[in-house]
């Protein structure tokens, strides 16, 4: 085995194109035995594996700088610069590798940590201004999929990437897919010079000042060599457009391209997974929910970036909703614009994203939206401690931007009859915009009867009346109050639990009635806590008498952290939370 | 005179030519009076008359949908559709009109408040989206100039319109301009195409699945009427190029297109403006340290993003500066991305950015910079009160931003000398990103000798300390907080008087100290208090006895504001603050 022996991208100059042929083979290999037993991203990597075997056969890294994007397709880069082991081995040697380019993994072949998507021309840009400004000559290369082109930071990076007018290798890596089916303007050209061989009337890149190229076998080693060394050492702008095969060599991976984008662990001899047992999860539930309500309301519009799974919209059910879904590509600022200019157009869109991408389009949601009080609506899904554990990826910071701008008004539902409710109310009323947390702690029930009303002011619902301490739990960590609350009265403090619902502004009126037999608040919120919700509360109680214990996560990078793990070190198990409590009310 | 009696564009459409003629003329006079007077945006007004005149000659509004970008454009609407006094009465007249689209102000002709650039397009699809699932048949015309078509959010926008695949009418003014010169690969392509009347051979445009027009003569209302009807009731997506003159029909903002971009009121006979009395300023101040500090330090770059005079680099000192000066157009994305790959690659870039527009690139400060600890700077200028105040431009949502940003260090100078030792050192450091939020309550100066390494994790100062009450008074409120002590005093309170410095975190250390002799801390900052720097103090002492009263403006849509009245409601006027604490400690 060739790649066991690779150490660094030196190691396989020397090869000859059949030794070459062998470690894509065997990278490929290494990719699969990864994915099927630890999980990842499957067929953006099996499609890029030949050309990274290209890339690092013809460039020389660690001088010439590689900067990926999304780092969906970073894997077999992987495999070839010293980190085989994260592909070869056992899960725990697998777990050593992220998933994402890491200059903390690797200082030297990894430029940037990347988990978002749409930057990588533009890192580079620094890379070739800085570059340029030393003197030096090395190459700088910019991956990027077709998906990937769809975002703003793409274009405005492409856009200096001309301007700078010195040599810089942007690789379009085009695989015909986004994490589903691509959407936009974009994608008819990308068509008509794949269709074309590079030749059609109106080239986009050529337009905007590149200098371009197109390989219609992008998954053949020879022909990448080829095309790579001729546009090697270029002084000016240069487009690569490689036609690719997304889940290249893994047939399961080519018919299901949507499928296999990302999966969990699966037999790798067939693709297929052991069946989980069926449980409720928020998706499914939105959406089903969703395509019913669309059959009596035409105006109601299921709205994605990028991942319209986020929202259960699968295929089948985008098939269903017809024109009453729309995917935007991944471009969360047309999202956000859009679904204002719908609801000012009459319509009731429902944006639904994940809480990581939310930071992506803040200044739409404060001018395009809030500024102008559109009723859309944004779903934000799984917000919190327990989903997405990337460093790229955390879902901790969704409240403290979401509550911070005005005129916005941001939900936190604790049950699914609760989330459905408000759901209903948001999409009926016509006052402003509305954001709902989607509770990221299972689908818990209740038979408790919901409002079909809300205020449009905070009013926190007592749910049950104590003394001494009040508990203030928001969304997710809704079900943590009630376990506080149950071991306080094994400690004979009956406490008094509330849901607050309202995470944007604090219910002034609920507060003050507070302090007329309580010591102590104690704020609970499944997120980052600097910003956050119960900061609000301490400051509103800040010059009283009334005690705060604000509990929330300490704003930090994170990567890869255990849930158990990080409520425990921000002092967030049950029996923490009492412990502290009790030093405070003795 | 014609444009007393316009009511609504209807009261156009019976006129011939000739009178049309005379409406562009009194409607270029109406705004060159109003801008002489009030000050306002000059050159980008003046070259859209003729187009607006042919827009509401061939349309209908307000069933056909206009969507201006920026607003930078829409004055002369603004004359046609019931708002003349604005531009013909007096000053007070004026001042009850904004400069901005604003259906607050005529919620039938104006469909969006805008202010932010970049969005046209992209609410436009929105529009576009509800007429088409609604069925109806109105146009819908987004109107963009060139410059905002740097944005992400432009792009992203074009790029769905083209999907959507239905009648919408995008029209570029293309003037040849941004706020100061154009940057990026687009212009070549806008340049080629007016170079070859609309024909030449690579049309972005065209590319992306547009129907494409091209119209040379931009200010003739003839050929502009004759285009505008040519495209009126497509089913398609349309583009209109239209090449308009910035400034036409005034010599002086013809003349100096950057400088009568925008500008404060002026002798309209010939440009002049009475000198003002020669003032500091931290832009001038910054600009020119900048320039003594390059020409030690090649690696120094100042980076800006459409604004470059936020910078203080005008076109003589960006003409200094070469390259090491970098405009990226209005593209804040990039230029956060791009100072990252730059930092990495060795170089120091300084990133001046207007505190309304930092909202435009969270993610990329989180991604792209933050978690990658690359040590750039951003130099966040007009952050406070007493700098813009239209609804779309207020400057008291950077601090809430910006320190929920883990890995960031966000530092609040107080005088000029500090802001220059804090700039020095964050340029110098190699560890992590640094912000700094430049004064805006004047240029201040100290004899104090500044200490030349700051600590990576907070350290407050303590200027003098007392007893009983602390002010923690940050940035521009310092001031105020010496004012607040000096108040105090005369009350017999000795209070402490405390500079944060940091904003990004809290300097536990000292507040711990506090405890032993002060009852309460008040909080002074000059931004939004929801989720700024008090309420990360009101927090940590959450659960001890010390008070703290925490001081900013309550999070809100301001529109228009006085700072006087803002900061009087808040109860941030000197005395107000005194009176308070008074009510506390007694």
């Amino acid at each position: 085995m060739y790649i066991e022996k690779i150490k660094s991208p030196a190691d396989i100059k020397s090869l000859d194109i059949t030794q070459l042929t062998i470690v894509a083979d065997e990278t490929r290999k290494a990719v699969l035995n990864r994915v099927s037993k630890h999980g990842g991203h499957v067929g953006p990597n099996l499609g890029f594996v030949e050309a990274t075997v290209a890339l690092h056969y013809v460039f020389n890294a660690p001088e010439d700088k590689f900067v990926f994007d999304v780092s969906h397709q970073c894997y077999p880069h992987k495999v070839l610069t010293g980190r085989a082991s994260g592909f070869l081995g056992n899960v725990d040697d697998m777990n050593a590798i992220s998933g994402y380019s890491s200059p903390a993994e690797s200082p030297v072949y990894d430029n940037f940590e990347v988990g978002h998507t749409s930057t990588s021309v533009s890192l580079a840009t620094g890379l070739q201004k800085a570059r340029d400004i030393k003197g030096t000559k090395e190459n700088i290369i910019a991956i990027i999929g077709d998906g990937s082109l769809s975002g703003g930071e793409a274009f405005e990076g492409l856009d200096e990437a001309s301007e700078l007018g010195t040599g810089i290798i942007i690789v379009v890596n085009d695989n015909e897919m986004s994490i589903a089916e691509n959407h936009g303007g974009i994608y008819k050209n990308l068509r008509a010079l794949r269709e074309s061989n590079g030749q059609c009337e109106h080239n986009w890149f050529k337009a905007w000042g590149f200098d371009y190229y197109y390989e219609e076998e992008g998954n053949n080693l020879e022909k990448l060599i080829a095309i790579f060394k001729k546009v090697k050492d270029t002084t000016v702008p240069t487009v690569v457009h490689i036609h690719t095969e997304k889940g290249h060599g893994f047939q399961p991976a080519i018919d299901e391209k949507e499928q296999w984008h990302w999966g969990a662990p699966f037999n790798v001899e067939d693709g297929s997974r052991p069946e989980g047992e069926a449980s409720e999860s928020y998706d499914g539930l939105f959406s089903d929910w969703m395509l019913a309500e669309m059959k009596k309301d035409p105006t109601l519009i299921a709205v994605t970036a990028g991942t319209p799974t986020a929202a259960g919209f699968t295929k089948e059910k985008r098939d269903l909703a017809g024109k009453q879904h729309i995917d935007m590509g991944i471009a969360e600022e047309q999202a956000v614009a859009m679904i204002s200019g719908m609801a000012k157009g009459g319509l009731h869109p429902v944006w639904t994203v994940y809480s990581t991408f939310i930071q992506r389009t803040y200044d739409q949601i404060a001018q395009d939206l809030c500024i102008n009080s559109n009723p859309a609506v944004i779903n934000v899904t799984w917000g919190g401690s327990g989903t997405m554990n990337d460093i790229t990826h955390i879902c901790l910071f969704d409240i403290p931007m979401l509550i911070s701008i005005p005129n916005l008004l941001y939900l936190a539902p604790t049950t699914c009859e609760e989330y459905f409710s408000m759901m209903k109310w948001a999409i009926k009323q016509d006052k402003m915009p509305v954001a709902i947390r989607v509770p990221s702690n299972g689908v818990n029930h209740t038979n408790e009867v919901q409002q079909e009303e809300y205020s449009f002011s905070a009013q926190y619902k007592i749910a049950k009346h104590g003394s001494k301490v009040a508990i203030i739990a928001a969304g997710s960590f809704y079900q943590k109050g009630e376990n506080v609350v149950r071991l306080l009265a094994e400690k004979g403090i009956d406490a008094t639990l509330i849901n607050p619902r309202y995470l944007s502004s604090v219910d002034a009126t609920t507060l003050d009635a507070l302090q007329k037999d309580h010591q102590l608040v104690v704020t609970l919120e499944d997120g980052c806590k600097d910003g956050g919700f119960g900061e609000r509360i301490a400051s509103y109680y800040g010059t009283t008498d009334m005690k705060v214990l604000v509990g929330g996560i300490k704003k930090d990078l994170y990567d890869r952290f255990d849930q158990h793990q990080l409520l425990s070190d921000n002092r967030l198990l049950d029996e923490q939370i009492v412990e502290d409590i009790l030093t405070i009310v003795k």
